[in-house]
């Protein structure tokens, strides 16, 4: 066990940031609230980054880039979204040497000024649909910040979209939603609920917002991702209108969606464990480790640093990326060069020395079950294939296995009660609800913070509410969240 | 020639803006001296950001994310940069409903906050050195925006790097140029002059700035791309000190380097025309659009659709990216259609006509030539690839004539004071310098702008100084710039 950090049973908070800590994935930034992203972090972002570019662009989606300021005006036009974003906001009053006559804001999300654009690119229906994303940091003023879960900066996606009808921005909302959970399912291995939110907890300014919902290893959940449809509502407030087939005139009807460097926390609270980060596979920037051991400097020049680079260099084929390491930190003892790449989740390694040149088979390292095994060098590229692929698979089923024992049925508020309360298991209760915010408050309070996560999409069973005892209650997953 | 576009003949400011608004590369956002980059230009911009980021990782460096606002306690470290930098800050004065005991500024630069991590990071000589690269916006407000070319924000990449010696540093500063001066020439088709910045133009706290020089259009310099050797300024201010091999301290000696949006500038200024932009073809987005012609659906869905999809496949194949589109606007008429792509730059155009179908050969038209020319279908793929090879390097030689035709040398004042005067011919001069900071002032002043770009690196020549009559004076090529 590592022993900078500390294990996750006996404070999940501290492990938390002693898995960051020691992977060198982030620090606090000399700015309050806000987060550095170190390059190992960073790293997985980009790789996050180019999964989800990729399929935005799959399903149609263009990249572009709004301004950082927003006039505070633009908020103050939807009521709503003023109300839910202006207290968190971070003001520029001064600029050029001057005082401004009007503040601008840093953007906490870009739904005004994009709308704003939108309105002066919009005219026909032969404009529509606009499909665009966004790649930028954004700022919302956190008092109790969290490395990646929480900072007053952070970095997302924003998209944007504008439609002629309301179907097809509904229809976009869900089709975004469904690439949200299946990157997150079959990249980042993270099992998720999806489904609507609850009116408390819709995004400021949406007809209707729908999430992503996974569990961590603390048993709490994570908003993982959303996507809001928007209705009409910014397209009144900024004018977004056309004139349509018919010759009439209409508003669009738009939709926003996004995902965040949270993710990153969510892969470690999923992931992590006890020695440091456990990455996927699929989405960690160096998937394989190799390591030249002897203290024999001759041999290392002569026979296996090159046996390392031809090794890397098949590896790096069969990804088709340079997404290997080769380690010659041969001032460092070779435990400690084994515990650099384990804590920072690199899935496997792979140690060529002296014995394993002679008998011709190199031993590799799977990093989350710390399996060892000899492979022969003509079997290793094949075999590090299979164990990535393993590896993947065997992530998601042991938090998908983890999810579901730690989901518990509940069917009225003393078992909800019992379940949140302070001997509780805790985890996700699983009900039925059909109450209103005030009752979803009221259950709020007396669990000690459990939420309505979402409505799940894919649960269209009916039953008595948890609440209210009425009949035909829809599902509803209650937990408490980061 | 197209009517949305001012000739440049007439005017070169209003030709630019007529450019960009007719490929929808950028307009200005509401928020004084900002811009949107839209789709179109957008995905220039990640084509010229992965052709660096490559270069950036081959040589070694890792990116990362460091926070948007800085404190202004920070930016007063160091004389030189608080000075060149706070009159163009844009200042956070309040975050989350409060006023801030102290000021943020949004960066501007990042050499402050970076060089405070790096101080907490460095403690061997074994941590050294830190090569890392950051893509972000910065903001420095303008009095006089231009899109592109000079916006309040912009989206740029700063590297910043740290190192045990002054060698190093000195060897990463000239290194980052190189990496430059080479995708400018060898993927953006700009012939660019680099060497030293002469010591007015340096940047605010480095010991030497360097930068690659490319002529626009109207025979203006641009300063393309800046590399800084920042001595130990910075590791002073922010005490980035190591324990060194030998148990000493020292001080660290750093470097920062920088490519922008900006460069989208360059390129619409070196290769677009009246009728539109230009793009050359290594970073173009859409490197060819497919466009099937006829007035008849039937034959269009079944047989010119499918030949069109099919292109597309093929040349996708052989770009190794999906890189074409079809145009499927049929409501268009097809010279709207034609002047759609044309205008938005795509290297090349593709007709499949139903005459063409018949003869199996399609009509392939360039887009910075107009050639036409009728290709069969069997030899696309591969007279495409010729086409677009040819136009890269036929802008590229295009551009460098232009430079050298508008290069003179001037040996003396007068000369200089007739090449810069109302009715000079304008262009770079090219002398020889040996002035003083005044004397290159006093030069700007009687030319009415004209100011040293560089001291170009490949020419080791001397002679008499322009201004001075000494002997002995280094080559300077002298400029008005944007």
């Amino acid at each position: 066990m590592a022993k900078n950090i500390t294990p996750k049973e006996n404070n999940f908070s501290q492990w938390y940031l002693d898995v960051i800590r020691a992977a060198e994935m982030a620090d606090y930034a000399p700015v309050r609230g806000c987060m550095v992203v170190r390059p190992t972090g960073y790293a997985i972002w980009e790789h996050i980054q180019s999964v989800f570019d990729r399929a935005f662009k799959e399903t149609g989606h263009v990249n572009a880039y709004f301004p950082l300021l927003i006039p505070n005006s633009f908020l103050e036009k939807e009521a709503k979204h003023v109300e839910g974003f202006a207290p968190e906001c971070a003001v520029v009053t001064h600029a050029g040497g001057a005082e401004l006559e009007e503040p601008y804001v840093v953007r906490p999300t870009s739904e005004t000024v994009i709308g704003h654009m939108y309105s002066q690119w919009v005219h026909s229906w032969r404009d529509l649909p606009i499909l665009i994303n966004q790649w930028c940091s954004v700022m919302r003023w956190e008092k109790r910040p969290r490395l990646f879960l929480r900072t007053s900066e952070f970095l997302w996606q924003e998209g944007h979209t504008a439609h002629a009808t309301r179907e097809e921005a509904v229809e976009e909302t869900m089709k975004m939603l469904e690439v949200y959970k299946n990157i997150m399912q079959n990249e980042l291995a993270l099992p998720v609920l999806y489904g609507e939110k609850s009116m408390n907890e819709r995004f400021p300014g949406a007809d209707n917002t729908y999430s992503c919902e996974a569990m961590m290893g603390d048993k709490r959940a994570l908003q993982a991702g959303t996507s809001h449809f928007l209705g009409q509502n910014f397209a009144k407030a900024f004018e977004i209108d056309f004139q349509d087939k018919d010759g009439g005139t209409s508003y669009a009807w738009t939709t926003s969606w996004g995902v965040s460097t949270r993710l990153i926390g969510a892969i470690i609270m999923t992931h992590a464990d006890n020695d440091g980060m456990v990455i996927p596979p699929r989405i960690a920037p160096v998937k394989a480790a190799i390591i030249p051991l002897s203290t024999n400097e001759a041999k290392l020049s002569d026979e296996l640093e090159p046996m390392a680079s031809d090794t890397a260099r098949k590896l790096n084929a069969m990804l088709g990326a340079p997404e290997t390491v080769v380690d010659k930190r041969y001032h460092e003892r070779p435990a400690d060069r084994f515990f650099h790449h384990l804590q920072r989740g690199v899935p496997i390694r792979i140690e060529i020395g002296e014995r394993e040149l002679a008998e011709g088979v190199v031993t590799l390292v799977r990093r989350d079950t710390a399996a060892k095994e000899k492979v022969s060098l003509d079997a290793l590229t094949e075999r590090a294939r299979d164990v990535l692929a393993d590896m993947q698979t065997s992530l998601y089923e042991k938090a998908r296995a983890f999810r579901d024992s730690n989901t518990h049925d509940v069917s009225n508020m003393e078992e909800m009660k019992e379940l949140f309360g302070k001997e509780g298991r805790g985890g996700f209760a699983r009900a039925y609800f059909s109450g209103s915010d005030e009752d979803e408050g009221e259950i709020k309070y007396v669990t000690g913070g459990a939420t309505i996560r979402c409505l799940p999409l894919d649960d269209d069973s009916t039953g008595k509410c948890v609440y209210t005892g009425k009949e035909g209650a829809r599902r509803a997953i209650f937990a408490k969240a980061y």
